[in-house]
């Protein structure tokens, strides 16, 4: 069965919600292959202390340990916000075919610094703005709340 | 004690060699703070199955779990081959106060990929050259063996 775009934000929805609840900055990803969830991951930046446990980078190596692969050309991550430098490079390597976040980040995600040239690889198509304002207030609510 | 760049720069080359002789690509990294190691590691791609297992990542890593510390501020990485767009995000997190590395690496290093704008953090002093020439020539070697 192919489920929709949606459904697979929402589950990365899930996973965002559950970094905030270990007070994480909420930032969720999925990645998906035929239809299948094969890997999940959530910021765990302070549960892990370290500052390169994106929620990217977790749901990547999970995948490539469920497929025993380290490239996943048709698999595409879901990710709330806007990956950063080191997830765009993260997810270049991995050749994945479809990239599809949330909101947009314009403090740290990777437009910033790549600008025109993308980070991604040539063959990797990139979508955004799939529940962008619900990705983006989730942020929003965890450091208002810590203000 | 403090021993010279030129001793640590070794040192990510000795692991460098490690990582060839595991049939990876020879790229070394170590960590230092206060004259001692921190963090080290080479390229485990292969070995891991896992795209994001390179020397820095997996230095970076450790370092961070030495000192149970996100952020290295007072540390020098010194990695054999210029870093990645991936491998110079997660430097920018880290916050580290010095990155040296060995030979430039055209097609991968991520000068590439930012072109003018530093993907590192604003402290972050960056420099180059070192044994420059061997860290190449591992790499050289390396994949010359292969064809």
């Amino acid at each position: 069965m192919q489920l929709s775009d949606e459904h697979y934000m929402q589950q990365a929805l899930r996973e965002a919600r559950l970094a905030g609840e270990e007070g994480e900055v909420p930032i969720g990803a999925v990645v998906v292959m035929n239809g299948q969830i094969i890997g999940r991951g959530h910021n765990q930046v302070e549960t892990l202390n370290d500052c390169t446990a994106h929620a990217e980078m977790i749901a990547l190596t999970a995948a490539f340990n469920t497929l025993g692969s380290k490239y996943i050309m048709d698999a595409t991550i879901y990710v709330t916000l806007e990956p950063c430098v080191m997830c765009s490079g993260a997810l270049y390597w991995s050749k994945i075919g479809r990239v599809v976040y949330g909101a947009q980040d314009e403090k740290n995600g990777y437009r910033r610094v790549t600008g025109a040239t993308s980070p991604f690889h040539p063959k990797t198509k990139i979508e955004h703005g799939l529940f962008a304002e619900e990705c983006l207030q989730l942020v929003k609510d965890f450091f208002a709340a810590r203000r």
